[in-house]
């Protein structure tokens, strides 16, 4: 490992996509920069692996056509993106092992279908209240604050299907259960989002494409490309404020900087010591930013075999069965098969509770019932439990919990404390949650310290 | 300070109510036990100062008659108490300034009085349905869990000023708003009380009498008794757990035992490194739970001059002033007079927003509406910001999140992780949240730990 700098213009802390876009952005502007990461790899909650010649993405994987930032990475760091696999008929499973065919064309004939549909419009139609630019001017704000998506739905959604149908994509989207989401958080999601469309489907939406090497491939070169800035296997202690820098602390020795950009995960921000201590309203924002729980499981055949059976590999379990959702994770040419299973919220946790040999068996069984007998033999099983990761503590991101936007966002939420700026996806407005959203508080927080650093020093920036 | 031991039976960490009942057990059981506490002084959340020969409670400071542990204490070490002054009338203040009296045996004949009695009645019924020695039984866990107070309110009480008393009642309760708590919570903690006039109420209640030197006197007392045992100003950075041992660092030496308990707030406990990693469900109750936010003003004047009025120098304000309740906290002969004000939720962040000049000119406004001129000429005026508080970072208790108990209770509450215990006025079932329940849990934790030791070495304890 090469050693720290002592001095440097700006600190970054993490180098997920929002620490990588925050530097970026800096160098662009000729500031001098250090990223620190605590991991031993740079990405963040996105980590691709190479196994037996697949990739297998164990975090965040997907690119929809609105995620612009994203896209642009992509397009200059040259990680080719590909379709997501949508040919063929989905499978939704119910509680009493009913099973319906659907499409993206076509709906399912599955209970509740043209109820949850209406309620995706009401809740797009309050979703669009809400001003992005300032979203804590929403004139609703207390009264959607104030109560869980539970009790909304309970107080508007009259069918069963309707309300199982919304649990699953509250399960999907936000790793937790809607006793867990604030409504007003929902609703601010799904405008940054574009809709709820926008946040469920597939082709021309949020799963609408994936990374032929791996989502984190335009990390990786993000990271490459600013040489030898960024240090791995380095968690932040303390960030200590003087009058006129700030020190940053690790076990590899401290660095000083006129400006720091924290943009780690909530939790692992929780665990770095600030002195003076922060706000009270920014420790009381993340202290009410729980993240969510997720696991991921791939599954590897020969082939994506199930094709040849007119099945997409698109799964949605309604039942109490652990794995949520699956959806065909095969590589871009098909050439092996791969079967991605998400498990989330309570589901998580029943899965979690059980021992490896059982979650492997659990998960087959399920397969098993949808794709035959076949998909009980992978020649290869790998899981990744968001909420044992170190640093992550969770996935996919934190969710305020009810209260938290009212209470503490105006001056908590991503307000700079001193000489200390905050990035993270949890900090975006526009895919909150999401890789795109990550490089975009990257850039917003980038050209808050720009700003900062010229105002106190005219030839700090370029 | 006298030197850290390299080695001990037990380390307690923090030595608030609930850390010194752990070591005063364990003590009574023949264990060798050292208490490492952050702040520098013992008592936690509780804390009595002695300003111009006036005592003055900084956070706790109540004991009522069920609170038999707390009563317990203050005989064994020698600690008086004394009735609360509860005679002649008090004041409640509504929005549009229209002030009702009532006394503790005559209602008020201000609105929603009659609804709200109602409202405590149900509420107690509920909470009755709960069994305290397991919570996590009850049948409308899920359903309660899932839906803050809010919620529950806004589809069972019409009355808006039934409403409204039961706002209050939640802030002065839990210092947060009925946003804040799930329902569940608010049941259970209703039933480890006895009931809502059990929180609510003064004399024969939670408010019943008040310690002549201080609530304190016996956290004092108490570590006296435990000799140089206690060492404050140590900040445990670590807890390493070994096969055979377990390490606790601090910065000024590491101690090495057979068990550690720890009963530091959920905020400074989540400030502790401990390897292995916590449980998912521990790290996720602890994130779970979020600090109250609360103030207390004290004033102090030549003599309680309200009393000559035929007032009591309770005050309860249901309009939107930053003070929600004030008591005459004078002390037991009368000899001066004092009110202290409490502000909470909502209101406790309009307040501390305010520069400290704003703050008492906005104190002193509310007293002398009620109390006339002269109880804008304080002699002292004194506030104790609790979420400025280094170690508890809120007040008074961490209330857990709707979904909370649910979803991490189970394993994440108080179950020991292997050698680390748990005790925390948060991890009682009676009188959680309150002194008592600190009390109960520490000497729980403590039978905890000797059954522990028993069992690995029956010489262990005595």
């Amino acid at each position: 490992m090469s050693a720290l700098p002592r001095r440097c213009q700006v600190v970054v802390v993490g180098a997920g996509y929002a620490g990588l876009a925050t530097a970026i952005e800096l160098r662009e502007a000729g500031v001098d920069v250090v990223v620190l990461e605590a991991a031993d790899r740079v990405g963040g909650r996105i980590w691709s692996e190479r196994r037996d010649g697949v990739v297998v993405d164990h975090g965040g994987q997907w690119v929809g056509p609105t995620q612009t930032r994203l896209l642009a990475w992509a397009e200059r760091f040259g990680c080719p993106t590909f379709q997501s696999y949508d040919v063929g008929r989905h499978v939704e499973i119910w509680a009493d092992g009913t099973t319906y065919p659907f499409t993206s064309d076509q709906h399912s004939e599955g209970p509740g279908v043209e109820d949850y549909e209406r309620l995706e419009g009401r809740l797009d139609a309050l979703a669009a209240t809400i001003d992005l630019a300032d979203p804590l001017a929403c004139s609703s704000l207390e009264e959607w604050d104030s109560q869980t998506v539970h009790s909304w739905v309970d107080a508007h959604v009259d069918s069963p299907a309707a309300r199982r149908r919304l649990a699953l994509a509250v399960q999907g989207v936000w790793s937790c259960e809607p006793r867990d989401l604030s409504m007003f958080h929902l609703l601010f999601y799904v405008a940054g989002a574009g809709g709820m469309r926008s946040l469920m489907e597939t082709i021309g939406y949020a799963q609408d494409s994936r990374f032929v090497d791996g989502a984190q491939a335009p990390a990786l070169a993000a990271a490459a490309s600013l040489g030898g800035r960024v240090h791995v296997r380095t968690p932040v202690s303390a960030i200590r404020q003087g009058d006129d820098a700030v020190t940053v602390e690790t076990a590899r020795g401290n660095v000083r900087a006129d400006r720091v950009v924290v943009t780690s995960a909530p939790a692992a921000t929780s665990h770095i010591e600030f002195e003076p201590a922060l706000p009270t309203s920014r420790r009381r924002w993340l202290a009410s930013s729980v993240m969510g729980d997720v696991a991921k499981v791939h599954l590897r055949y020969d082939s994506p075999f199930w094709r040849e059976d007119g099945l997409s590999g698109q799964m949605v379990a309604y039942d109490a069965q652990p794995v949520g959702v699956v959806f065909d994770n095969s590589p871009d040419d098909g050439s092996r098969g791969v079967l991605v299973c998400f498990t989330y919220g309570d589901r998580y946790r029943t899965f979690a509770a059980l021992d490896p040999g059982e979650r492997r068996t659990a998960v087959l069984d399920v397969l098993g019932r949808v794709f035959g007998p076949q998909a009980m033999q992978p020649l290869d099983y790998v899981e990744q439990l968001w909420p044992e990761d170190r640093w992550a503590e969770g996935g996919y991101a934190a969710v305020p919990v009810p209260g938290a936007w009212l209470e503490h966002a105006r001056d908590g939420w991503r307000t700079p404390c001193g000489r200390v700026h905050w990035a993270g996806t949890e900090t975006a407005t526009v895919w909150n949650g999401y890789m795109d959203g990550a490089i975009r508080s990257g850039e917003r927080a980038a050209a808050e310290v720009t700003a900062a650093l010229a105002a106190e020093s005219p030839g700090a920036v370029r």
